[in-house]
């Protein structure tokens, strides 16, 4: 079997209802990432349901009703998938997150909404918190990933710090870049004492309180995060 | 062979020039407590050498002569050790920090001084980081360890920002126990982007400037560190 026909045959699992797209290799191409991106939605929730542990790829493949094998196609491997799941996660993310705005302060308000977010989907954050912590050894296959999204994720929240600086409204001393560094380790640390105890602490809550002491008149425009 | 000659034979494998204690009971627990301290320093070296997955059984038992079946018989797993390594820290921890300074302030500095220590034993660190995050799961054998540590620890930090809200040293607005769960979710947050990428994050300043923030005129008391 050629390897055109193996990928042919494995996107097969595709839902029934799904829909049939052209047969040339656009068609192919777009059939593919619908695949994929079913794939995700179904670890997502997979994982969000039982934790990366418990969370397993055969599980996965039954709800998009795919082999083991044909699943194992798109995602070489459980970490593969793992990382892809994060990926998705952050394009999720993005969308609530805002880290272009233009006044910096919208950034920080959507950091507080996502906040929110993530305390409906306690599987995801395990997910996230559990393999981020494993991925700190140099030879963990996430390392890398771990490592650049931290880095990425510094910056482009000093920057919202920066523009935030430049309306006047950042509190006396603040340092853009050690804010952005001090802000995504609240987020971190409060996940995991929520984790360990949901009722030990209101992450939404402790992150607004924490930004409020880093940003002028930050709570006057707590609307904008509904 | 009895379980007490067992028991003797195992505890042979203490440093040669270790001290003879009495053979009385006393004796015998003298002795099996000695070896257990030695074990746990060089598991705690070895592991903030190594880490704690490549870090083995085999290396620790090595380091204090003893064969690895002896080791076992102290502890009965490398989960039960790393369990007892970590204990061991919160001994050396505990020496550091005071929680039970009477101004609270002196429990704020130690946690500086504990973070500038945690910073020369990077592998420990690590190890508590992967260690809290896998034992997020309730079926993990360090589960009921950690909830219970942070517990306490939100406990008796919030005491300490008690003693300094009676002293009127707390900034407007700040909540004892809201600010004990946000100084410890700091403080994690920070060990996983240092142990991601050393070089983002000088952690013992990041929780100095974050504490002078909840606390008035923290930094002038700064030399309580030394």
């Amino acid at each position: 079997m050629t390897t055109d026909a193996r990928r042919a045959q494995t996107t097969r699992g595709l839902p029934e209802g799904a829909p049939r797209r052209g047969r040339g290799p656009r068609g192919e191409y777009a059939k593919s990432e619908g695949t994929r991106r079913a794939i995700l939605d179904a670890a997502l929730d997979v994982f969000a349901e039982s934790g990366f542990r418990a969370g397993s790829i055969r599980e996965v493949a039954t709800r998009v009703e795919m082999s083991e094998a044909g699943l194992l196609h798109h995602f070489r491997s459980k970490t593969a998938l793992l990382q892809a799941v994060l990926d998705h996660r952050e394009e999720q993310s993005r969308a609530i997150l805002n880290f272009d705005a233009p006044d910096g302060l919208e950034t920080l308000h959507g950091l507080v909404t996502l906040t929110v977010h993530n305390a409906s989907t306690p599987g995801v954050v395990e997910l996230y918190c559990t393999l981020s912590a494993e991925a700190i050894s140099p030879d963990h296959p996430a390392h890398e990933y771990f490592a650049r999204r931290y880095s990425q994720g510094r910056d482009r929240l000093a920057q919202a710090f920066e523009r935030i600086a430049a309306m006047g409204r950042l509190a006396h001393g603040v340092v853009p870049y050690r804010a952005a560094v001090a802000t995504i380790a609240l987020m971190d640390g409060l996940q995991l004492q929520w984790l360990l105890d949901p009722s030990s602490t209101d992450m939404a809550e402790s992150l607004r309180e924490f930004l409020a002491r880093l940003v002028l008149d930050f709570g006057s425009s707590a609307e904008a995060e509904d």
